[in-house]
């Protein structure tokens, strides 16, 4: 039996906040102070930034009502941070950690975290310094490998879906085309997740168009005449990375982030064009475009509740994993158990590597071949996780019969 | 005294629909139950349209269950229009309130369904056709005289505050300039409720630009400029109206509606205009807008109790008073009574023609002269239209002291 490693603890946040981060978060801290093996908690100021700059906080030194208060605030406390470090940053950091006596360290974010959190391990791993890391899964995308789904994601799909259930009364009230840009560069979940709008017959979102599927500007157009046709209006969902046969983007400004990706949030762009080329294909008048950008994903008191338990349980799983004797580092994933009214999760670890780099995209067991559309699997699927939808009321269609008409 | 006048109802919706609009629906559909005088009551689908078609569905068919849940459904549930009538289709109008027997006439509304319901109204008195017009005062833009605020805006208030609070909460996180682009065509009331996210030292909205104070692109840069250097990041609320010293928008499409304006919403050019300018002026990476677009005006579950009990009770109150013996055309307008804690409000009539056509703006006690801002009077004015905003956790600002330094 291996003796206990008692050391300092370092959390980080990384990469696109998003509305339970800090249930992650306060998931953490508190379970840490259950450790006798965790001997301090600090929190690094926006990540590896933070971590480089020996910026850290002490976060035991916040009250639990604070706490409490943090957990249920949405974006990242800690401040976050879009660095992706190489091998000598992560060298840099392991010597960070051995100076402040870090023997856990805890890791909030997507795949890119999990990279990071896997080439500290194994330069602590080469370097004889016993450590352990773990990886709590953090994504609005929901591209995260292994796990059935990742915390931040059902939060999120809550806000699009709620966002088209206003707007597809909103456009059946003012008739015309409505465009919605959603997140998500190359996995099409948050976008799907606007199919839990559909409460009734004819509601839309009428189209789901996904960076999985190949988009093709004609085909959208046809599609949309024919709705026009049929309805008199129709709303679009449309993910922000949708791409052509070619792998092209269908639009973007251009502009790079520091991670070398084409800039697509943060600007109307992708929207407009659309709308601007439904007109004139058309010859539409009333076509309009929102893009959600970051509401979505930092939006206060539109949390789904499954999502925020899940997120702090994920935390406090980490910690207690880690902080075992015998126990190694990973990542750690959800597994579903029941669906339906008998959804639950359990948490389990899983190899860093598996989860670094690679991500996931929509199954095809979620998409419908040939058409822009999610499955029923995918309405079972994201249904649960983004909590229940309002209830919507609409007027009884008896019609008061012309004077002088029988009736 | 007057003989009770007898006859049906006709209840529309009209204009930008609002996450309240159905409370007002709803309180008039309740009370006219409650009137011996009023026999039927008719809802226009579509507002002036469906009253032109003749297309009307019978209010009394929806059970109280349904209604309830109606009233908390945002959008216009009869439908809404953008059709501004003429003489000529007042008169078409007339002539189908007299071929339904229809004494009562409720419209709700902005300044255009203020006017409709006035040109009604003399045309009915032209004619000696008997017969009581009531104008129910809606619009997420707050821009009606007289009242002291409009049912709707309150709750479009909340969710501009909310967005505010996350987006700021996002800002701090991963730092950068971001620009939130809010309806509001000439009154600036709905892009400066931003100033309710400003919760504890250095919030955002750091900047908040309004149509009524002419924009100026170079200072707009320069104060940009003060606050990236003094802060690290920046937060604008800027309202889609914005114009120069000779009333020129800063950026449009070009585009017209059917009211002959320039359309400013459903389109992110406005926001992706001012971010270009700072980021080839200011050389900064990091600059994004979102234009917040319909969600604004039609999230559902984003919803300010004032907002939606005053809605409720404007539409009861129209019905009670026009139904009353002796009673005349009106609008419905707010009058507060009291402020902060001891908020309260009670409501008036007043002539259709003190509310038809012009609109209010913001009054200069609300803004903050020589500076992009209001003033907190304003604050004071829309705290309790939009309700209580949520707590926000903050964790406590211990560092960790370096290892060696003195404690």
């Amino acid at each position: 039996m291996q003796s206990l490693l008692k050391g300092n603890a370092v959390i980080g946040q990384s990469g696109g906040p998003t509305c339970v981060i800090n249930e992650s978060l306060v998931g953490a801290i508190e379970e840490a102070a259950r450790h006798e093996a965790v001997t301090g908690v600090f929190g690094a100021r926006h990540g590896i930034e933070g971590m480089l700059k020996e910026d850290f906080l002490d976060l035991t030194k916040t009250d639990p009502a604070t706490l409490a208060r943090v957990a249920r605030t949405p974006s990242a406390a800690l401040g976050s941070v879009r660095l992706k470090p190489g091998k000598e940053e992560c060298a840099a950091l392991l010597k960070v950690f051995q100076r402040f006596d870090v023997r856990y360290f805890f890791y909030i974010g997507g795949n890119d975290s999990a990279e990071t959190a896997h080439i500290v391990q194994q330069l602590a791993d080469d370097s004889g310094y016993e450590m352990r890391v773990a990886h709590i899964p953090k994504t609005i995308d929901n591209d995260l490998r292994v796990t059935d789904h990742c915390p931040g994601f059902g939060s999120a799909a809550r806000f699009v879906a709620l966002a088209h259930i206003g707007d597809n009364l909103d456009n059946a009230a003012l008739r015309g085309v409505k465009i919605n840009v959603i997140m998500g560069r190359h996995a099409g979940f948050l976008t799907a997740a606007a199919c839990l709008a559909r409460l009734g017959d004819d509601d839309g979102p009428h189209l789901i168009y996904v960076p999985e599927v190949a988009f093709d500007l004609q085909d959208f157009c046809r599609r949309v005449d024919d709705h026009m046709t049929r309805l008199g209006r129709c709303v679009i969902a449309v993910s922000e990375g949708i791409q052509d046969k070619d792998q092209q983007p269908i639009f973007s400004t251009g502009e790079r982030d520091s991670h070398g990706n084409v800039q697509l949030s943060g600007t109307g762009a992708l929207g407009d064009f659309l709308a601007s080329t439904l007109k004139k294909n058309l010859k539409l008048k009333r076509v309009r475009a929102d893009t959600f950008g970051y509401l979505q994903r930092s939006f206060p008191t539109v949390i789904s509740e499954t999502d925020a338990r899940e997120a702090r349980e994920v935390g406090a799983f980490a910690v207690k994993t880690v902080a075992a004797r015998d126990s190694s580092s990973g990542s750690v994933a959800i597994r579903r158990i029941g669906n339906g009214k008998d959804y639950g999760a359990e948490y389990f670890f899983t190899e860093l590597s598996n989860v670094a780099r690679d991500s996931r995209s929509l199954e095809d067991q979620y998409l419908v071949s040939g058409s822009p559309d999610v499955s029923p699997a995918y309405y079972d699927y994201v249904a649960p996780l983004a909590g229940p939808m309002p209830e919507v009321g609409r007027l009884a269609d008896a019609r008061v019969p012309k004077p002088g008409t029988a009736h």
